[in-house]
């Protein structure tokens, strides 16, 4: 077999297994969106007969012969060429799901199934106790894959791969560093300014009707195609990309609190823009899949922060939201508003955090995976180190271990690895806009106080959208902004923005 | 290999199968109801490869060799024993899956999928010679069908084995004849009445919101489960029964018109009432699949006029509906709805005829199917003979082919054979109530008149739900009603309701 023939068939196979995992999306969705609760016992067996087929298709022999015979060919020479880059992620994930023994693979569904169950008590009930059995096993059955995978210098290496690939620990342990020693002052600056923000004013009454009209008209303007996407209701909101033309978002409905619903559907709908706009001929190959995790992120926290929490987007939505909310907000100015939506303050739970406050939830997060992974911390010693640190980074004291460690669900369903990619996330965010405004120049602000977002759009799809996984993360963020990534513009923005906001800079 | 391991391998492949098909199910009724537009072209893709994974699957001739090995044993010498319904059942459908060539399943899929379009354009454009290619092309292609699975008499027996197994032409002829000699002056009689009732009093102000709370507090009354189900909003309403736990239905709402919605809604109640109470722990096999599709309209219908337009029904519901719709309704007797919601008359157009006429428009229907599939009738001819055909049956001239020959889909997907289920659904409908009534006496309708459904839900579940496919249709109608299916019980319940309704007999 020639090597192009063997690429060939490497897509056809691809291709086939995109469209084969895109129905298990529909019924994923479907899911959380509006199965009847009875549906549930049917639904594992088709999720799993799905994932089984999907991955038993993947690891197919096969597949790593079409692999080497191009591999060994002139069609990787050039690394950015569309069969270079597909091979090699292809390769990267085969290889992944080839050395991690089936009996591995079993073993963490049946766990992570279960925890996620337990975890869910244990957090209503904070229940540290009756969840730790379950985390315990699985750092260890993290650390089997770590290892299964194999890795150079820590064994979390293996494990962010998989968000992530081509970040290591040292660049990460690099950016958190520089991080948290820029924010803490800054939060410190801020939370002592003698100008608070008066965040009552988004806890009125907001009726989820409205709010759900609003939003979708928000989501519009900035660039969702509802032509080729839904918005539904869901208890947690996520994005989910089918494929080319089917992108869905949800969100939920606090009627007493303006910021969840529509901070998370601008949110969402970075997310969906990225999927929306991904070059649908790759469908089903690494060129038709986002970058990676973090770069999805700065899709979705553009569009919220960078974006939805700066001065320019409410100039052009603010009177139309007072005309939607005019009893909630007959009395409140737009810069009453902006301050409130923008309020900074140490606070116990990740989601709800500010964007100065947010990433030091992460680094917290990302010290003690590593900690737990390497073996110098307990699954028993997890509430105690947790609420040290956070202590020393918020000055805050954790009141109990459901509003502490057992607070997120990512470690119950295996995840140890992801939450870096959220720092990531606004990292990236912060630069790719630092780039863009050096771009367009003010013109862009008064593009967005005229509802006009299609420049910034169009930006990224051409720098990142188009490009899927032909570059990893690093080099994609170089190319797109002529730097590596740097907590620098992320530290400016947030210094500009809220040094002028509270006046303390 | 034994007969009991074979069997056992039989059962599992047949178990993975009803999860795959159950996959395509959901993305068929997602398809339907939320699907984006721009999600079409995937959509297609991925139901092409569920289809022919399944297919695939279904023909392995492993599957053959299964079924022969039971079959050369004492497993079916039982006939109704849980291996021999299944093993009948499946060889049925993988003798047919088997028989047909791969080149005419891909030529009937693509010449339907166009013909769907096209036909959709030609209704509304009144052009029966733009359809006119596609139906002469599906004619043939399933005249080439008959050939290939094989038959005695008459190619039609062929089709309708799809529906119907067991039944015969022989035999439905014999059904229409006895029942058009019947309907046809019962019908003048009606129509010649000097009582007729007011059915405008059905066209009025009736919102689509309230439609729908009242349709499901109706569904909910009869005995659908909604911890088990769904009731959506679609252009063309329908059942889904994706498996134990998980059954949609749809409807659609016109808010001048009371009847689209609530009667379509108590049809496809009675569709879904029989999906959600086959037996979950036979899934995939036969015995966990409905009898077929004249009984499974059979419950449809039954739910429909039997009980819906039945008048203990409205004693029960009238003052709520009267409540749910006080403007519409404030000046209507129960006895004027009753009697307009009874409303008798000829009309052109089948899925708005009433229980009188509605057999007529099969008939009609069935005796075309016959002459094109034998082709004593030319496509050419079709709308000529229609329209002869119907003016002799119905007294009413043709206006044009868009409400008369191009009316239906069914033709345009290959549905040739499909139409006589309607009748024997109705038919069934009839002699199953009749025998509940005889086994309940006049109890059965102070249930209804206190709004209490359950004993009748009960005796279908006990006497048709429960029992998939054990029995074929027709002996499984022996069983549950003590005789062979007849005409007469729907005969004689139409003569005596509308009998009395109308003052006629």
């Amino acid at each position: 077999m020639t090597a192009a023939d063997a690429y060939t068939e490497l897509i056809r196979r691809a291709k086939e297994l995109g469209v084969l995992n895109s129905c298990a999306a529909v019924l994923g969705w479907d899911h959380q969106t509006y199965m009847p609760a009875k549906g549930v016992a049917l639904r594992g067996e088709q999720m799993a007969f799905l994932a089984s087929l999907s991955h038993q298709k993947f690891t197919d022999p096969k597949n790593g012969e079409l692999l080497a015979t191009v591999e060994a060919s002139e069609m990787v020479s050039d690394p950015v060429s569309d069969s270079a880059a597909n091979v090699r992620e292809i390769r990267r994930s085969y290889d992944r799901a080839t050395k991690i023994p089936q009996a591995l693979v079993e073993e963490l569904a049946r766990v992570t199934t279960q925890a996620q169950q337990v975890w869910e008590q244990a957090k209503k009930k904070n229940d540290y106790p009756i969840y730790r059995p379950f985390l315990e096993q699985i750092v260890k059955l993290k650390r089997d894959e770590a290892a299964a995978v194999g890795y150079k210098d820590h064994p979390y290496n293996a494990l962010i791969e998989e968000y992530e690939p081509g970040t290591t620990v040292a660049e990460l342990k690099t950016l958190f560093a520089g991080l948290t020693a820029e924010l803490a002052p800054l939060v410190r600056k801020i939370v002592g300014a003698p100008k608070q923000p008066d965040k009552s004013v988004l806890e009125r009454e907001f009726p989820a009707d409205r709010q759900k009209v609003f939003a979708e008209a928000a989501a519009v303007a900035v660039g969702f195609d509802f032509g080729a996407g839904r918005l539904d209701t869901t208890a947690h909101p996520f994005c989910s990309g089918f494929g080319p033309g089917d992108c869905r978002i949800t969100t939920r409905y606090n009627p007493r609190f303006f910021n969840e619903a529509f901070f998370g559907v601008l949110h969402e709908t970075g997310h969906a823009m990225y999927e929306q706009n991904l070059p649908a001929e790759h469908f089903g190959t690494p060129l038709g899949v986002a970058c990676s995790f973090g770069i999805h992120e700065s899709q979705s926290r553009l569009w919220e922060n960078q974006v939805g929490r700066g001065r320019p987007f409410w100039d052009h939505f603010y009177p139309r939201l007072k005309q939607t909310f005019h009893a909630a907000l007959a009395d409140v100015s737009k810069e009453a508003f902006y301050f409130a939506i923008n309020d900074v303050r140490p606070s116990l739970i990740r989601v709800e955090a500010d964007e100065a406050t947010y990433n030091l939830h992460i680094a917290l997060r990302f010290e003690l995976e590593l900690s737990l992974l390497s073996g110098d911390l307990t699954t028993g010693d997890l509430p105690g180190a947790w609420n040290d640190r956070f202590e020393a980074l918020f000055g805050l004291k954790v009141p109990d271990d459901a509003r502490g460690c057992l607070q997120d669900i990512h470690w119950s369903f295996g995840g140890i690895g992801y939450f870096p990619t959220y720092t990531l996330g606004n990292l990236y965010a912060a630069q790719l806009m630092d780039a863009v405004r050096r771009e367009f120049g003010s013109g862009l602000e008064d593009d967005f106080r005229a509802g006009d977002f299609s420049r910034l759009k169009g930006w990224l799809t051409q720098h990142i959208h188009r490009h899927g996984q032909r570059y990893r993360a690093g080099e994609l963020c170089r190319l797109a902004t002529g730097m590596p990534l740097s907590p620098k513009p992320f530290v400016s923005y947030l210094t500009e923005k809220f040094g002028a906001l509270y006046d303390v800079c």
